[in-house]
């Protein structure tokens, strides 16, 4: 596959799992301590993928539950963050600016951090009270696994996620499932994006659980790492007014979950195939998942759309652009 | 000025501020039956409306306060949601097929709705437990106002707004206001949309509590009912991806608002001085509110943005782009 090491994809696997212990022993602490609701507060593409995680805890807890921007909770405050509240960060760097200031801020109130850092050492570990090593040097679909087994064992802990167990143990194998569907994807992402990379515009549609993956690849990096133009809109909002851009040769993303609100992105795909001829459909349900029960799926199903897009998809992309992922215009190249 | 009747305005406002009779005595009847929570639940423009109340309740209320998809919430539930919640609606036609469905699980759910309903005797009026009448013909300001009387009547029954009466009072005199900022607006709207009316991408910037206005006018009216491209991005992930597209040439709208999170805002347009020729800044504070304290002006300041927007600017378009507003290939047209 373009760009891609296997051994040290499994590496990153291994190493991302291995955290297991640390971060059930943090959920035991946090739980023991107790909590009246949760706050996911960061930036970017780390808040995009906690966004999955909210949707889904809606379904399933009694814990409330809150994101928030970390650049605006800052200036505002929000009158249901307390110190009995846990907040959750997330960071690669580990300096991202706005999510430290906003530990900062935490820490100055009180409010009890947990941070999951992809760099030792960086600040961010120093202001959360505890921090969950993020040791993969890139993939995002093992950072919604630490996440995955952070919040499930909060939730196990409360009985709200009594498969816990059973769920954790088959994580293990989630990453060879997503090699394999990488590999099944790569050739698919070719072809996508030597048909695309060139388009003057982009819809890209998801809903529930899916919305932040369709949030973040085509904020964060069609746009952000390929200037790339785009719309993104949920499934439901998509009949709300986008709908009304659809015509041929428009193209049309649509990722599609396996949540109840897949019923939505059905109708979305129905509209699309009439009006289109540019509808691309990124299904994770074409991807088999060996070894895992499929009343896990849904939840595990934005990790399978992170795995094609933004690691296959965009490496195609960029193939296909000629513009190298890692070339900015201004983010993090000067002050601003 | 353009397609605007002074009269007819200024007897939708009478209209509309002769419901806060009916609309104090629901509140106190809410506020009599007891409530955990608040949840709003609509689509589309009418959604958009409250989440810049859900974004001012933040700072202001102890009572949780929620915002769902009508089409979404029906599928998948919501674990804060309960008999004890309080469900708020709006549809200006009174049948909005997603509003209906939800109101319709509510009821079925025993959920209680208040809904503002625009049109007598419409399917959703009987589905809500207290329908306020919504008389005036069109201007999303009159939305707002009930609603902001709704809102800030149940939190000064809680002590948690104790201007409420000052607040309530000074709110009649905001209509004339509003027609003097769009008649002060109205030259510059020609301007705005002469010079962008036919770009083929525009992005449109604004946080927390104008975020619902930047995307109710760049999806509801700009992509609805004018087919024109846009991307619409909160100030504060502006940064995270979005900034990479500014360049000369590149059309960004920042709507600033007045509350704590102007500072992002600024940022913004500090960031968009420097990189892009074609930055237009819809700033309230430009506009005055006489006879209305200051303290009232950040709360206010999506009515001032939603008369120059949804009014004048739409307006303005529809000449320039010769496309009529009123116009849809797909949206209520046929089902899909």
């Amino acid at each position: 596959m373009l760009k891609f090491n296997k051994e040290t994809y499994l590496k990153n696997a291994k190493l991302t799992y291995e955290t297991r212990d640390i971060i059930e022993k943090v959920a035991d602490e946090i739980s023991d301590e107790g909590y009246k609701n949760i706050f996911f507060i960061s930036v970017g593409g780390s808040i995009a993928i906690m966004w999955p995680i909210q949707e889904i805890l809606k379904q399933i807890t009694d814990i409330p539950v809150y994101s928030e921007q970390a650049a605006e909770v800052v200036l505002t405050g929000h009158k249901q963050l307390s110190k009995d509240s846990i907040v959750i960060m997330a960071s690669k760097s580990g300096d991202t600016k706005e999510t430290l200031e906003a530990a900062k801020w935490c820490n100055k109130n009180g409010y009890r951090v947990v941070s999951l850092v992809g760099t030792p050492g960086a600040p961010l570990e120093s202001l959360s009270k505890w921090a969950i090593p993020n040791k993969a040097l890139n993939g995002v679909e093992f950072e919604y696994m630490q996440l995955f087994m952070l919040i499930f064992k909060l939730l196990a802990n409360r009985n709200e996620f009594p498969n816990y167990e059973k769920f954790a143990t088959q994580l293990e194998g989630l990453p060879k499932n997503l090699l394999e569907a990488k590999q099944k994807f790569d050739p698919i992402a070719d072809e996508i994006a030597e048909k695309y990379h060139d388009e003057p515009y982009n819809i890209w549609v998801g809903d529930g659980e899916m919305w932040g993956e369709v949030y973040l690849f085509s904020m964060c990096i069609l746009e952000e790492m390929q200037w790339v133009r785009t719309k993104s809109v949920s499934s439901s909002e998509f009949f709300h007014g986008t709908l009304e851009l659809v015509e041929k040769g428009v193209p049309v993303f649509l990722v599609k979950g396996e949540g109840y609100r897949r019923k939505i992105d059905d109708r979305v795909e129905r509209f699309c195939r009439q009006y289109t001829d540019k509808l691309v459909v990124i299904d994770t349900k074409d991807y088999e998942l060996k070894g895992i029960d499929d009343e896990f799926r849904w939840i595990l199903a934005p990790t399978i759309s992170t795995a094609l897009l933004v690691d296959r998809l965009a490496r195609h992309y960029e193939k296909h652009t000629g513009h190298d992922l890692d070339i900015r215009r201004y983010y993090r190249q000067f002050d601003y």
